[in-house]
C-alpha cells in the first residue's frame, strides 16, 4: 500500500520536469482514486509500477495504443512484438494502458473532455509515482488542409476554431483561458527524426482543435448542414492562411494541460485525407492503416534516439 | 448494394416521426461512409439490417451496452442472454453496436464531441435504413446533487454550466445556440415506469452538462484545482436552486441533436455518488455494478411495456 503523499514532494522545487500537480486539496487525502483508470494509491504501488516512465505516448484508439507498445517493445529491443502487454486498465473499458520499459502508451478515446479525464488522472499518476523528465506525445489522425494525404503534421501551435492558439476552460461556470504553447524544441527535434527516417512527409504547422467533427469541422456530410461548399473552402483557406496545416479534437487540452504540469509535449498527427478535396474517408483499410502507423514510427524513432543519447551520457 | 439515397423520402413530410435530416449534401453523395460505425451505405444493405430499429439505447462505455443487448434479449425474450451478441461495428474500435429484434444499443464514449460523432452517424443510418417511429435513449452514470447514491435521475432540462437550457455550437468559427428540449411526455412515462418496477428510487430533475469531469464539474480531486470547498459547495447549491439534480457529459448535445431529427428522446442517469458529500468514487465495485443496471432495468421496462402496447393496437 502506497503512503500518504504530499504536493511538495522533494526536489519539486529545484527541477523543472518533476510532473507538477496544482491542487492544496490533494494533500489531505487520505487515498487517490483514479476512477477511470481503475487504478488508486492505495489499490497499487504507483511508484514501482510507474516510477521509470520517461516516454508518454497517448492516442484515441485503444486498437492503435495496444499495436504501438508492440511495436515500440520491438523496436528498442524490450521484448517481443508479438506478446500480449497486459492492458493495466483493465478493469475498465473508459481507457487502455500498456507499459514496456520506460514507455506508457494510453488510449483517449475522441475529443476533449474524454482527453481531458485521461490527462487529469495520468498527470496524478505520474505525480503519484514520482516521474521525473517526461515526454507526453500525442500520435493520432487528422484531417488534412492541403497537404498529401498521408503527410505527419507535428503542432506548432493548437488554436481553436476561431484561429486563436487558446483553450477556453470552464470552471465553476465561469470561462477561463489557457495558453496552447507546445514544446517548440521538442517539435524541431521530432521534424529532425522525420528527416532521418526518410519514409514520409513530415511537416511542422498549426494545428485546429475543434469540438465536433462534422459541422464543427465544415464537412458537407454530416446529418446536418446548414452552409454551402463555398462557405466551407471559404472557412478552410482562412485556417490555412493562420498556419493551419491539419484539424483534430483533442491538442488543445493536451497542450494546456501539459504546459500547467511542467510536462514536455508535442503532438504528432497524420493526415487521413485532404480537406480542400474532401470530406469523407475513401481511402482503402490498407492505405489508411499504413498511414496511422507514420506517428508511432516517428515517436518510435525519437524514443530510441532519445535512450541512446541517454545511455552515452 | 443500397441505390442512392435522397433527402426527400416518401412520407417525410406526413409523418412527425421519420428520421429528419438536415442537410441538402447528402442528395448528391453517391455513397456515404459512416466511418466511425465501419459501414456505409455502399458496402451494407442499411434498409435491411437496421430498417426495424424502434429504440436506441445509448451509453458511454462498450461494456454496458454489450451487457443491455443481452439484458433485453433475456427480457423480452427475444433471445439467449448469455449468448454472444456481435459487435455490428467490429471493424473499428471508435464505438460498439449491438441489435436484438427492435432495439440498437449503441456505445458513444465520454463528452459531448465524442457522442456528437456517434449521433451524426446514428441518425444518418437511421435515415438511411428509412426507419420510422424511433425512440432515443440516453442510459449512463451521474454524480448527483443532494440525492442518495443509486437515485435514477430523469432529466428534464439539460442545462449547461451557467444552468442555461442551451448547448452553443460552434459552426465554421461562428457559435450557433441550439435548444436542449426533452420529450416531457417520454420523460413521464418513464418515471411511471420507475414507479411501477419499484426497486429504486427515480425522480425527474434537470442535468448539468458539462465539458470536464474535474474542473468543469468542481470537483477537488484533478491534477488542477484553484478553487475552495466553500467556492465548490456554493456552486453546487446555485446548480441545486436551479433544479439541477445531476451532472454528465453528453445530455446537451444528445437532446439538441435528436430534437433536430424529431427523435423522441430521453436521459436516464444513476447518480452513483453525492457531490455535496464528496467527489471521489469509493464505493465498493458490487455496489456501482447495482447502480449501473438501473437505467438498463428501468428502460427495459419501458421498452417491454411500448412492444405490448403495440401488439395489442
Amino acid at each position: 500500500m502506497a503512503p500518504g503523499f504530499s504536493n511538495q514532494k522533494s526536489g519539486a522545487g529545484e527541477s523543472p520536469r518533476s510532473v507538477h500537480v496544482n491542487n492544496p486539496h490533494l494533500d489531505s487525502m487520505k487515498e487517490d482514486v483514479l476512477y477511470h483508470f481503475n487504478l488508486g494509491t492505495a489499490t497499487q504501488d504507483l511508484p514501482a509500477m510507474f516510477g521509470d516512465v520517461k516516454f508518454v505516448c497517448v492516442g484515441g484508439s485503444a486498437w492503435r495504443m495496444k499495436a504501438f507498445v508492440q511495436y515500440i517493445a520491438g523496436e528498442l529491443g524490450f521484448g517481443d512484438p508479438k506478446a500480449d502487454y497486459p492492458n493495466l486498465c483493465a478493469g475498465t473499458d473508459r481507457y487502455s494502458m500498456y507499459k514496456v520499459g520506460p514507455v506508457l502508451s494510453v488510449s483517449h478515446g475522441m475529443g476533449i473532455p474524454s482527453i481531458s479525464i485521461m490527462l487529469h488522472e495520468l498527470i496524478k499518476l505520474l505525480y503519484h509515482a514520482n516521474c521525473s523528465d517526461v515526454t507526453v506525445v500525442r500520435i493520432g489522425t487528422s484531417g488534412g488542409i492541403g497537404l498529401k494525404p498521408g503527410t505527419v503534421v507535428i503542432t506548432k501551435q493548437s488554436m481553436d476554431a476561431s484561429f486563436q492558439p487558446k483553450l477556453e476552460q470552464v470552471i465553476l461556470g465561469k470561462t477561463v483561458v489557457r495558453s496552447t504553447d507546445l514544446d517548440e524544441e521538442l517539435a524541431e527535434e521530432l521534424l529532425q527524426c522525420g528527416a532521418e527516417l526518410d519514409e514520409f512527409e513530415t511537416v511542422i504547422g498549426n494545428t485546429m482543435c475543434t469540438l465536433d467533427f462534422y459541422e464543427g469541422q465544415a464537412r458537407l456530410d454530416g446529418a446536418f448542414c446548414s452552409y454551402t461548399e463555398e462557405d466551407k473552402l471559404n472557412y478552410l483557406g482562412e485556417a490555412y492562411a493562420a498556419g493551419i496545416r491539419n484539424i483534430e479534437m483533442e491538442s488543445s487540452v493536451f497542450a494546456a494541460m501539459c504546459k500547467l504540469s511542467c510536462l514536455r509535449a508535442a503532438v504528432v498527427c497524420v493526415t487521413l485525407l485532404d480537406r480542400l478535396k474532401g470530406d469523407q474517408l475513401t481511402s482503402s483499410h490498407d492505405v489508411l492503416n499504413n498511414f496511422q502507423q507514420r506517428p508511432q514510427m516517428l515517436v518510435g524513432h525519437f524514443i530510441k534516439k532519445q535512450l541512446k543519447a541517454s545511455q552515452k551520457s
